[in-house]
């Protein structure tokens, strides 16, 4: 820290991504990256053209790609923001519609960045504690005079949340907005989109890193109402307006129309995460219902931490997080059936050590 | 504006971008891009296989790209910040070093983003103006118990500030960061980097926008000392830890490889705006001493905002500013040889309108 700081920024302690090792050794399954590659319409769309003007201004606006979200979602452009990763969202989101007078409530085990977020700003927050089974209490969040920001599905259990249950909690919090995450929707859960028109307070953020197969490029996007849009978009051009490079707009723009391709993929993914969950529970590991591309996992003979460890050696990386309630369990981004494979006969191997 | 966006931001003002019309029809000279696409090595760096990573995040700490940067420059990677442009840089610095306690100070005539961060964060903030001739007075910035933010030349103006300048406001200022915009400096300025390693309350900010052709690809960096670049990336893996994504990684990597295609371009632009500054003068223009890749000039028989809509009608985009100090002048971005002489043979064809 330099002498230069802020006094509020004192004690801040930053978000601690997934270990992002850059030599490729590792089987990969840390940060519920997609295994499948970009579309054949995202390779067409990176031409050697396109290179040539890259020393030319993206759009501010991304007129073209908001265009293409609006109508795959049945919505108008001023219902959508862009920003560089959902995280981006999230962040103008926290900075919009939380202060001193409103405060914020998200589940006790959910994404580790609500809590960084909310010291950041220096908000008060408040975390509502998952049920036993991890399953989130709709009822913990009404009355609490807060902004509400919830994962669904959750991580990194993977559980998700009914429509009914996403709009009660839209109904007991008309004067504050709901942010729902919907970073790993696509794997089989249900989306808010439905409610978008009667709910006013609901804003929905989703990403082209998971299912789009589009992590590298930095894409997240915001659906809600055009007031709120537009609250989000005045902090945008606040703070970097040209916060989304040429080359991602286009990127995002083929992806959209390559929705076919990676629609199936996730339908593979859901297979290979029912393929792998059934392998997992043969070994004895105790198992979430998940509906993200990850399984959350717990095995009474190994410990969270051991098992993390243990597979890093062997060369499988999967994510240990330190939280008590949570850290007999490791969390493993379904990959391809080659790659389960080997965290299976990685897991098996353990096993017989113990 | 929704009913649920903070109290605090009901009259904040965003930045107003420079227009980015998508259609290619105009001679495009508001936004100060370099006319010349990006280096041979981008394109390679661009490469198919590349874009069949783009599922996995990029590296979060950009290890290649500072470690390049670092070689270039003569420091140690520790003293490289790597962010979404420049303008990120300066959104991380006014957070980081501004607060209730430390108010900030610029020129009245700068960066018109300079005003929004302060008014975004809340700070109070002072500008001291510009002398009657736009330059800066070094003696403003000293005994103001504030942070200083000088881009070096400034803007719109394009007027140098030189090293020993530079160096006596770093002294004045002993217990507050001078953060020093140096996003034009490659055409002609000096830059504060051989000050780095004797004060440690030297922030600089550059750019890959405008001298590296990459203003679509969304790079910028700092360089200070460790602490300081230490307190920005709290600040960035409290916000967005993936803030640039892979291929602007890859790209930035291959324009440092690739400096004397990029110094030569620099070349070439200031020898441009050497011709188009003499043919303005011989039209009758005043112009400032820019060291930038941009002139600024004012016409006594034709006031700014006129001498911009007419060019604008003519196929010629240039930017005005409505501030009253100089609202007599446009900044007109220093193109191709041809791109200036479409732009001369305009103003020719005004003033015979005259």
């Amino acid at each position: 820290m330099s002498r230069f700081l802020s006094a509020r920024f004192a004690a801040l302690q930053a978000y601690t991504p997934g270990e992002q090792p850059q030599d490729m050794a590792y089987t990969k399954l840390n940060t519920n990256e997609s295994p499948y590659p970009p579309s054949p319409g995202v390779f067409a769309a990176l031409s050697s053209s396109e290179i040539a003007r890259l020393q030319l201004y993206p759009d501010p606006e991304g007129k073209r790609l908001r265009a293409k979200l609006a109508a795959r979602y049945g919505v108008s452009p001023q219902n959508v923001l862009l920003a560089n990763g959902s995280d981006e969202i999230l962040n103008f989101a926290f900075m919009a519609f939380c202060d001193s007078a409103t405060p914020v409530i998200f589940p006790d085990i959910s994404y580790g960045f609500y809590p960084v977020y909310a010291r950041l700003y220096g908000l008060s927050y408040k975390t509502a504690p998952l049920k036993e089974d991890f399953t989130i209490d709709p009822k913990h969040y009404g009355g609490n005079d807060a902004t509400v920001v919830l994962a669904n599905p959750n991580a990194p259990t993977g559980i998700a949340l009914s429509l009914e249950q996403i709009e009660a909690i839209l109904k007991a919090n008309p004067d504050h907005i709901v942010l729902v995450d919907e970073a790993y929707v696509d794997f089989g859960a249900q989306s808010a989109l439905p409610l978008l028109g009667r709910y006013d307070n609901l804003l929905i953020a989703q990403t082209f890193s998971k299912s789009r197969s589009l992590a590298g490029a930095r894409l997240g996007f915001a659906l809600a109402s055009e007031d709120v849009i537009a609250d989000l978009d005045t902090i945008r051009y606040s703070t970097n307006p040209y916060n989304l490079n040429r080359l991602t707009l286009l990127a995002g723009e083929a992806a959209v129309e390559d929705a076919a391709y990676y629609e199936a993929n996730a339908q593979t993914i859901i297979q290979t995460r029912a393929y792998t969950a059934a392998a997992l529970r043969e070994l004895g590991f105790a198992l979430t219902n998940s509906k993200a591309n990850f399984l959350f996992a717990s095995h009474p003979a190994l410990p969270g931490g051991a098992l993390y460890r243990r597979l890093k050696e062997l060369g499988v990386l999967v994510r240990h997080f330190g939280n008590p309630r949570i850290q007999n369990y490791v969390r493993i981004t379904v990959g391809t059936q080659g790659q389960m494979d080997t965290l299976l006969a990685c897991v098996r191997r353990i096993l017989t050590e113990q």
